[in-house]
């Protein structure tokens, strides 16, 4: 499970930064990538990457802003192009398949696979299948604005194989029984329960995406103990009024977000065209003050989701 | 007067080739840019160039192909954004006031000027001021396709001062009355005749700028004696009867094209991504056998447009 920022702009693309757009590339996982909003030329950025666009599964769009969708009739498009079959479903506020489909219906254009357009209404589960959950929550933006949160499903733990070998147990289905936690006789009588040879379940990860808002509420329990917190940062610091007036938000109060929450890893994004070079250092300097694991990730980072240290034993 | 190629790929972007946009840059003719078609990322492109989204005064689509205006919305944005005041009038087929006014709603983007749109309806001229006049035909392409054809008003001559201070006539208001062609009559009753002292007349200059199409009629008529010639040129000779099927035209048949119409240069646009490196060079051989001044334009080329060398003299 990794991350890859291929837009890390506010507003408008910069030389160094494009508009918004995350992947999250769940290779591993489930073979595909889930998308986080899809900002002008986000099928550009792509170009310069390893993703297929073809892989793409999901696309989870946190508000209408145009620099958060107006990559996105192009992706789909090329997606079609490229050779893209299978079936895409994009999830975002309502207004997103308006969009969409006035786009595709004006440039004619046919594709190859069907889109399943979800309009976010009541906050709380939007997806959930063997390996994931998803949640949204109603951010503070000018705009209607949401907030993400990804819950991968617990690793069950390996079959100990080598203490059941020491007790003679003879391979075969039985293992299988075992291994998903059953308890199963042996011909002699004995009941083993399987979730004595287990090893330690692996906990999944949890990330949480927001988009752009103020500092509020619901940022809190979208982000608590998430392994990594994706966190605008438009303004710096010294400017929380403007912040405010502007609904956004600075790098140290996401950082107390970050830290207030039990997070593991807070990466900054959305940042102004006005903070080049060693002002992004600003940003995050005065964000790690408050919490430590801070970085303000640029364009084209990949940013590995690392399995939490905290491990549950079974039994 | 330039123009510059901001994308001059066809179909999707590749690493290379944007897809289409092309700035007619008028800035020593009325200090305004005007924009012919604006695929996904010509803000972008625009970033790498010295011009500023908000000297752009008209936009001219050809068709609604997304290669060709899905980087609309976004442009338009962001010259608002950096301060963009001036109305700004947008050509097109039907349709294209749908997309606009759909993406602006949905993204709730608050222009800070005003956009006039005319759709277009009967072929023939849209647009006509002291220094241009536009006309447009239709195409024939798989979806409704427009080509425009750029008329620049020819230059009165200059005065002829020395041939005026020869005959002693005095400066004053009477030489403005003489540069505009009248006749005037001095103090000592002799009568001058504006014409007899006025230098050659300057022929405008002709652009025509077609949108993706087959060969066709009207391609001939548009582009007569131009002095520049912007034509697709999707295929290569052996490939016209793809060219055909798919609704564009091989570099050969524009060079036919640019040679019965009496054009003096030929630039090819619309290069497929198949045609990389030394294969565009081959698209470019193949038209300059039969029409020798024939450039394959790539992203970011300038090409000036020089004044013909036919000019009339008056009288």
């Amino acid at each position: 499970m990794e991350l890859e920022f291929l837009g890390t702009g506010a507003g408008a693309p910069a030389k160094n930064r494009n508009v918004t757009s995350i992947a999250l590339k769940l290779l591993d996982e489930r073979n595909s990538v889930w998308l986080f909003d899809a900002g002008e030329a986000t099928q550009h950025q792509i170009l310069q990457t390893t993703i297929k666009p073809r892989k793409i599964e999901k696309i989870f769009i946190t508000h209408l802003h145009g620099d958060h969708i107006f990559g996105l009739p192009g992706l789909l498009s090329s997606r079609s192009f490229q050779g893209g079959n299978g079936p895409l479903t994009i999830f975002g506020p309502k207004g997103i398949k308006n969009f969409v489909k006035t786009s595709l219906q004006v440039s004619e254009t046919k594709l190859s696979y069907t889109i399943k357009f979800v309009e976010l209404d009541k906050p709380g589960l939007i997806f959930e299948d063997s390996t994931f959950k998803v949640y949204f929550d109603y951010l503070d933006h000018r705009i209607l604005s949401v907030g993400y949160r990804i819950i991968e499903h617990d690793y069950a733990g390996e079959l100990q194989i080598d203490k059941l070998k020491e007790l003679n147990v003879p391979s075969g289905p039985i293992y299988g029984e075992l291994k998903s936690g059953k308890t199963v006789q042996l011909e002699d009588g004995t009941k083993l329960d399987g979730n004595d040879f287990l090893g330690k379940t692996k906990k999944g990860r949890i990330v949480t995406i927001l988009g752009d808002t103020r500092k509020t509420k619901n940022s809190y329990t979208l982000a608590e103990n998430a392994d990594v917190l994706v966190h605008e940062s438009t303004f710096e610091k010294s400017e929380s009024r403007m912040a405010r007036n502007y609904y956004h938000t600075t790098s140290a109060q996401a950082a107390e977000i970050a830290k207030k929450s039990n997070v593991k890893m807070l990466l900054l994004t959305h940042i102004s065209a006005r903070y080049v070079g060693k002002m992004a250092i600003n940003l995050q300097n005065e964000a790690r003050n408050v919490f430590k694991n801070t970085t303000v990730v640029r364009d084209f980072d990949v940013i590995n989701v690392p399995f939490s240290q905290k491990e549950e034993v079974n039994d």
